[in-house]
């Protein structure tokens, strides 16, 4: 279906300056001779690519202008789709865009399907699969170390990574089978021990990156976050002030805030997620108005747990049975209103009932150790590295699998190895070893997973 | 301070494909200069305008890339604001839209104000003030008629009759200032009927032009609508009847409905607006819940009211002062359930009392004359014409009375033609008839009113 041509309105919905109609095929550019007309009288089609004409788009039913335009021309291959592509720049109103990309329809391009510009750049080669992910992780930055990930997955480094994995293993590959042809005991033993040790290299570098993969999601996703403690202890006021001080970016802008369901709080480049300010009224009597069991389940799932204790009143057996929601899961202990209380001496009573678990000494009121609270958190997702120096390669929960799969056959190699099993079998699991990295850029990957991928684009895309 | 740079996202604010990030000024391609690297190898700034450029946008303060873009590079003059332009196209996210634009804005560029850019092409002459009006009207069009209209009005269609008015103005101005120069007898009586002549002809042209702009600001703002009449004559139908079939182009696209109040229904080209569905809710019994006052004042501000009765129980006393509110008013009456009462005779009845005002017998069920509702509707607004054959000119308020503000002044230049007054008056009043036009092409607009209109401007354009 690649010698078909597609089009699709490429900017957001709404009111704006400049709106894009971009069509993508062998078509591209007729149906564009059969629309568009030049205002400055050059002969577009005779210049070369990558350029802008100014004119109008006329509809050739009735010769009507429909509005005026910067005509992008671009020709294969230099192009995202790696075929030609025109784009339409029109005014940014909806009747405008719609008016031309129903005209682009009617002259021979179909509507793209979400996605479907971003697919056929990775069909013509032009990214691979984890690089084609990376589009729609940049367009859903909630924060520039989110995007920064982001860029880098485009920019191929996990991509390339997982290419001298293949290498790897391939030589693997290739040595055992060696082996196989030529059975002689000698060669084998030593195959066998040098084998041993270059899988065991590769699943040290691949635990690396699945360490990295904890944090990376969180870039990409955000850190879902639950505050909890007893009422009146100073959640909603905590809350309040992460929101007010900390507004992120996606809801600074007015307008973009209808599809999140969340604020997401910018701490140290770390996109925390909390739910939107309807919802954490609701959290802020969590324990008492939704009960233990629902606490639970929110607690559950959440990346983060932000317990509230109160200085002034001291541990009561209510903070008990909160603290005890926490013991399996991430979350940092803040002891609240030090400023009416002896915060230091509760932190010191919650550290040697939850040795494990950081404690933080705070007044919301006076603004005391709230600094410290965002360090806790970066602390806790980063485990104390900066942003600068290493960014996470693993974003994707895919990629992370994929991972983890070639690491499982690897320990199975490791294990037949170890007994001594038939090299066939070792052959098979390095063979599953890097087809499942193949699942990453694409290469070994089953069409439904693509389309699954694609399907979450937004059309235009 | 036109020597400084400004810069703005100019897609809509969302989620999208593509987003740009719009900069004008001497500082323009000095700004892309620092910002962006091309990762073609070639050597941008040697290449000509209207080109695009694929590369990165890298923070210099980093190193680090922050998005992948399609770099627009225009030189003056030939731009939209007649100064260096470019366009950084990047991915249509929140973060790198707002991350390219900080960075802009730190490298040598200032935030634009509303319609900034748009107010740049008018004042360096690109764009007259009534064609710089046009480009909100296209972004906001409601139907292709209405961005028809816009599109007239950016090509110039009414400034250029508005200076053909000018100039005639002028010839009139220079003739009775020589009889000024030279008070003969005999030449200022022919002079005199001369220009009462041509004083009428021209007030002739400008009537035209008044006619058409009653529904010229209809194709602009919508036509605002209101049902009325007693409960249960099947408003509630109708109305979901006009909404199910007729939905109109902007409620069609998901995620643009959010700062419409009302509906849109597209009634032959025509923007009918209809109070969103909560609204209608309420219009339905609107008689009954918010009394025969509040009625009075929705009709008021209405532009068409559709007096709902109903066939199949006859005019009541209610009917009639509903009927009674829209008296004065441009009104269509409409007589449903007539497939289980006698229509006609209603429809006689009614006609028989309100002789001038269209009633069309109708049933929503059947579906039974709803077109002829739609043709009354046209025939009401276009005064039986049709769109193709001529759109109006005038579209804007601010164009009808400056238009009219000009006729006035001709009257009062016949008057005193006719009166034998001094000569000096009447070049006073032709003047200030050339005047009043000028507000419409902005050779002799207000500062403050200019403002007024750039204020209603999306930032970006």
């Amino acid at each position: 279906m690649l010698d078909d041509t597609i089009a699709a309105i490429a900017t957001p919905l709404g009111e704006g300056a400049i709106g894009i109609v971009r069509v993508s095929g062998p078509e591209a550019v007729p149906i564009a001779e059969k629309l568009f007309v030049s205002r400055t009288g050059v002969d577009w089609r005779k210049l070369g690519s990558h350029r802008l004409f100014y004119g109008l788009v006329v509809d050739p039913a009735t010769g009507r202008p429909v509005d005026e335009v910067l005509l992008g021309v671009m020709y294969a291959p230099r192009t995202f789709t790696r075929e030609d592509v025109v784009e339409f720049n029109c005014h940014g109103g909806i009747v405008p865009l719609r008016r031309i990309l129903e005209l682009v329809l009617q002259h021979g391009a179909r509507l793209a399907e979400p996605g479907e510009f971003t697919r056929r750049a990775f069909l013509n080669g032009r990214l691979d699969l984890a690089q084609a992910e990376s589009v729609l992780d940049i367009i859903r930055a909630k924060t520039e170390a989110g995007l920064a990930v982001a860029m880098s997955l485009l920019a191929g480094e996990l991509s390339s990574r997982v290419r001298t994995f293949q290498d790897r293993l391939l030589g693997l590959v290739a040595q055992v089978e060696a082996s196989i042809d030529f059975p002689e005991e000698g060669i084998e033993e030593a195959t066998r021990e040098d084998m041993v040790e270059s899988v065991r290299a590769i699943m040290g570098d691949l635990e690396e990156l699945l360490r990295q993969a904890r944090y990376g999601k969180v870039y990409r996703e955000g850190l879902r976050t639950v505050i909890v403690g007893r009422p009146n202890v100073g959640k909603s006021s905590l809350l309040n002030s992460l929101l007010r001080e900390k507004r992120a970016i996606v809801t600074e802008i007015p307008g973009t805030t209808r599809d999140i369901i969340e604020e997401v709080v910018n701490i140290r480049g770390i996109p925390v997620r909390l739910a939107d300010t309807a919802g954490l009224r609701k959290t802020d009597d969590v324990v008492e108005r939704i009960g233990v069991e629902r606490s639970r389940d929110l607690v559950k799932m959440a990346d983060l747990v932000l317990v509230v204790l109160d200085a002034s009143t001291g541990l009561t057996p209510d903070d008990r049975s909160i603290l005890e929601l926490v013991r399996e899961q991430p979350g940092i202990i803040l002891v609240n209103k030090s400023d009416i209380g002896d915060g230091e001496a509760l932190a010191r009573q919650v550290t040697s009932l939850f040795p494990d678990k950081p404690v933080q000494v705070i007044s919301v009121k006076t603004g005391q150790g709230l600094a410290h609270v965002e360090e806790a958190i970066e602390r806790m997702i980063l485990g104390g590295q900066a942003v600068a120096s290493q960014l996470p390669l693993v974003s994707h929960v895919r990629h992370k699998q994929a991972l983890a799969r070639c690491y499982e056959h690897l320990q199975e190699v490791l294990r037949a190895l170890s007994a001594g099993e038939n090299l066939d079998l070792v052959a098979i699991d390095l063979r599953a070893a890097w087809e499942a990295l193949g699942e990453i850029t694409g290469t070994t990957v089953a069409d439904d997973i693509v389309d699954r991928i694609f399907q979450d684009f937004c059309i235009g895309k």
